[in-house]
């Protein structure tokens, strides 16, 4: 056969102004440096894999492709299949009516999603043009902020305490002081929030719900981590209060397995016909064979028995970390700007913590390395000026002994910088 | 425990400029009048699930779990599964060496995606700004057109024959007479093309790749259909003569299962670290779980065992198409303007056809349908004016008998009509 001339030509490729945002991310870039083997990791941001329920998989697989394999392998609708949409709406209306609210989540409101990511993209894609204001907390999840930059919003960061948003800091951000122009969404993470895994206190949800609501400003609620609580569940969330004002997000990455890709959205009438429109555009519909697994193995409340074993190991996980940290940093509390000091979360996995004065997360990590344990530091996850001396430690990978061995390492990296 | 007071204020919800340009799939609103019990459908765009390998997916699922299902549970690298990449990469060289080329398919080029439609979201967002001037064949695939809408081009339809686009047409289009910018890139669908079941031909492909070098016209290269060709493997891809020039989008969804959403795509240097980024931000990686099932079944050279059964398969089933349209439209040949007429695809799973003089396929749809047949007009699939005499038919899912049932049910309707 001839063989053509391969072309040579210059090409004339143009990105789109939005390709000059997007960057590869800060975090993986500042982690390279923990790649070595034999490393503790408190940098991670992954579930644990113990909790995946891998025989429940097994036995969901054979039967979806057992039962239906003809649906189950075939194009399907973009909007999810819809007994796993049925559970998703029940779910939420249970978790809520514990937490004394009614929320009648329909069915048809709920959009299964290519994991609550490109949830995220979607919603972007809907309310977000070039320029226009979004609100975040501060700090932020930098996923979030990943999925929103392709838009072009201009990031506006609200200050936040230990409880979330602050009031006043929101009444502030919500407008733009020079165009007037409205902000067109929150977007929170309540529970166990990823960085900090602090969570928004019911005075809160409450105050901001009746604030979003005052000033037209809807919330884009991230949840997944809430099923993750070690004891007590958290607040009802803030879309139960004012389901048109807000949009959910979920996911069953934290609850059964990441490597499904799967999660869902919740939105008003006002918004869902156009997020629905984007996801058919984005990638046809989720897989429907994942779907149905999932399903299956949610049938006959799974979920029930399952989700408490996660807490249990979780919660045993932070505790060690709390103990180790306490044994470690015994100035914590009388000399705060000396130590490390830190929060308790109260579910979820990551604990929140801060160096001592004049010292850098971001200058720690290599000798931190050196000692063998890797954390994330902390400035990365704020859109605007972020605190140095702040870290995020993730509890649920290592082993207790590891959690031992790592926060001493962490000490005796922090004590010799000290001294240097 | 106290029921806080539902919200009940207006909510603020501003969507973005480019959500009025997201609709509704024409398509999909024109088919709401076939959905009957009974239809026989030459309107669907489904591969057969007699293709399925059922069997094997059972095999590879419990496999995956067996053997590591804590990295196949888990969250994964946002490129893709290597083992997967890899094979995807020597496939492209093996095919391309069949057909005279050299294609050295680095793995590294190889970005997995959540089906192909997510290539073409990914490839709208690193290549497309708001009023971007982007060219289509005409017609040309609608969901193309539908993933690169939210990212608001100029949509150029430039002419095309039997044979692909008019190279002339070509070199007037890829620059806008105004304003002097250049296109963004081309976009193409060469082999058994939805919706014409045309193929681009040998010369005009070394034609199209030569001109496009000249021009600088990035070519986007989609190829769901490559393999499911009947008598001979189509001409070597685009991509093979300028990789440099040419992002090419491949599928799992015809030669294995539409159901698991995977497909890829190879980018040249310039472009594949921002599709990277787009990826991450759009969902984070395709699921890791089906990505190993499918790298599993795909070992030891299954695909050249079960593609040949497809083509079988779906060349039985145009060839009763064509038998059964030369039966009940005898003069398609002696008087065109009075009778249906048709092409003969080489592949793929698309019959194109043509209505007599006068008659508009979206009016005579109704009529088809209560004779107990439907179709897809191909008025939509044209950027521009579109030809309302054509129709596209999918010779795939309907069995042999119901082939002949609907092409009498179909010439039935013709007759009525032509008679009113």
């Amino acid at each position: 056969m001839n063989n053509p001339p391969l072309i040579t030509a210059p090409s004339g490729w143009q990105l789109a102004r939005r390709a000059a945002r997007m960057n590869p991310s800060v975090i993986r870039e500042i982690l390279k440096v923990t790649e070595r083997p034999g490393i503790i990791s408190f940098a991670g941001g992954l579930p644990s894999s113990k909790t995946f329920p891998v025989a429940e998989f097994e036995a969901a697989c054979a039967k979806v492709l057992r039962d239906d394999p003809a649906a189950a392998l075939q194009y399907a609708a973009s909007e999810g299949f819809g007994p796993l949409r049925e559970m998703v709406a029940e779910n939420l209306r249970v978790q809520a009516a514990s937490a004394g609210l009614t929320w009648q989540v329909d069915p048809a409101q709920v959009l299964i999603t290519t994991g609550s990511q490109q949830g995220l993209d979607l919603v972007a894609k809907v309310l977000v043009d070039a320029g226009s204001r979004i609100l975040v907390e501060s700090p932020t999840y930098l996923g979030a902020v990943m999925a929103f930059t392709p838009m072009e919003p201009e990031v506006v960061s609200v200050a936040s305490d230990d409880d979330g948003v602050d009031m006043e800091a929101l009444r502030q951000a919500a407008v733009a002081a020079g165009t007037g122009e409205a902000a067109r969404f929150l977007y929170v993470l309540p529970n166990f929030q990823n960085p900090t895994g602090r969570t928004m206190s019911e005075a809160r949800r409450a105050a901001l719900s009746t604030e979003a609501a005052r000033l037209g400003l809807p919330l884009i609620e991230d949840n997944p981590y809430g099923d993750l609580w070690f004891d007590a569940p958290p607040p009802a969330p803030l879309t139960a209060r004012n389901p048109d004002g807000c949009i959910y997000l979920g996911s069953f990455s934290k609850v059964l397995a990441p490597g499904l890709r799967l999660g869902f959205v919740v939105a008003p009438k006002a918004v869902y016909p156009k997020l629905l429109q984007a996801k058919q555009a984005a990638d046809l519909h989720s897989p429907g064979f994942n779907q149905r697994m999932i399903a299956e193995v949610m049938k006959d409340g799974f979920l029930d028995r399952h989700v408490p074993t996660i807490r249990a190991l979780y919660k045993s996980q932070r505790d060690a970390m709390l103990e180790a940290l306490a044994q470690h940093f015994p100035a914590s509390n009388s000399q705060p700007d000396q130590s490390l000091t830190w929060n308790t979360p109260a579910g979820g996995m990551f604990l929140w913590a801060r160096l001592p004065k004049d010292m850098s997360a971001v200058d720690l990590l290599p000798f931190a390395v050196d000692k063998g344990v890797a954390f994330v530091p902390g400035a990365p996850f704020y859109a605007d000026h972020g605190d140095p001396r702040t870290l995020r430690l993730s509890f649920v990978t290592p082993s207790v002994a590891e959690i031992h061995q790592g926060v001493a390492a962490l000490a005796a990296a922090i004590k010799e910088r000290q001294a240097a």
